[in-house]
């Protein structure tokens, strides 16, 4: 069987104006203080690929247009739709209003295992929204990524409706920002039956 | 219910005498002409958080010790088991030998998609190795990761018994290397039950 790489061509890419019209995976990624420009444009490559609905930039987080997060995001930044928040409490503030449920991703007491995630935790929580008593904006989730060194605020954990962690089974118990971003978002995708 | 942040002591770490001696995931990484380490560095942090088997670092790819792959990898190159050879193709030769099922990670005509990987295929595919004539050495599965430009080679790609690819939905249909080794390591992880 043949294994031919596809040409760029062949990959049937969306053009910015095609992105911004396709159906979005429902899905908010906010960034809390994350340093480092590079894991910033990562991000947004990952979101371009999944169709995240929006990233809301936080705090410390660098915004768009800069060199440093171009070098990684490589145009994905003019795709994904972004917002900035001066802190991320203000942002999960916000999300609550509009009717998020909101998970911080964090290694925190009672968290809910990643693999534990499914259709009907990704998708819906209607009955959590319906306690908050606030609108319901089609069934959108938000998760927050937290900084490099020190993670989520623990202000934004208590603000969050639910804790997601990675389980880890190694000596460090410590993944990249982007690359814990990526597997989260993938698993939204997943279980969201976005494919 | 409380959400407290974990203190690095109550995560349950491993030492590295209890990584080496601890069972692993059944899973080789392959980095073929890797050219940043900061992703080599970054994928070790991932293989040591889900206990891979080994990585294999070919060709221009970086070998620990080094600071800039210690800047990424914190430790976890000290954890985890690794060789060097001198092209992938001298790398999945060896595997073969040892009864190993090498994916390639590439967009390609006829590929796998990551989200129709199963138990079945990422546990054993028995029928494919005993197909090949060679021995078994517990089911070991191996992965290929290709340059940040050029991808997996194409003898690469030819000599490897099946092709994954990460379906993409955006602009883009290009993830960065790192994010993109710790989705498939993280689903091969949670398809072969490792959790």
């Amino acid at each position: 069987m043949s294994h031919r790489k596809l040409r760029t061509i062949e990959m049937n890419r969306l053009s910015i104006e095609e992105f911004h019209d396709a159906e979005k995976l429902p899905l908010i990624v906010v960034l809390d203080d994350v340093r480092s420009m590079y894991n910033v444009g990562s991000v947004f490559r990952t979101c371009d690929a999944f169709r995240v609905k929006a990233i809301y930039l936080c705090g410390i987080t660098a915004t768009p247009p800069h060199p440093e997060i171009h070098k990684t995001a490589l145009g994905a930044e003019d795709a994904v739709q972004w917002r900035y928040f001066a802190t991320a409490d203000e942002a999960v503030e916000e999300l609550h209003r509009e009717g998020c449920f909101v998970y911080s991703v964090e290694q925190v007491e009672n968290s809910t295992k990643l693999n534990q995630l499914t259709k009907d935790n990704s998708q819906l929580t209607i009955d959590n929204r319906q306690l908050r008593g606030k609108a319901i904006d089609g069934n959108s989730i938000a998760v927050v990524f937290g900084n490099e060194v020190k993670g989520v605020h623990q202000s934004v954990v208590d603000a969050s409706d639910g804790c997601l962690e990675i389980p880890q089974f190694g000596t460090k118990h410590s993944m990249n920002v982007s690359v814990t971003a990526g597997i989260v978002i993938w698993e939204f995708a997943r279980t969201m039956n976005f494919f």
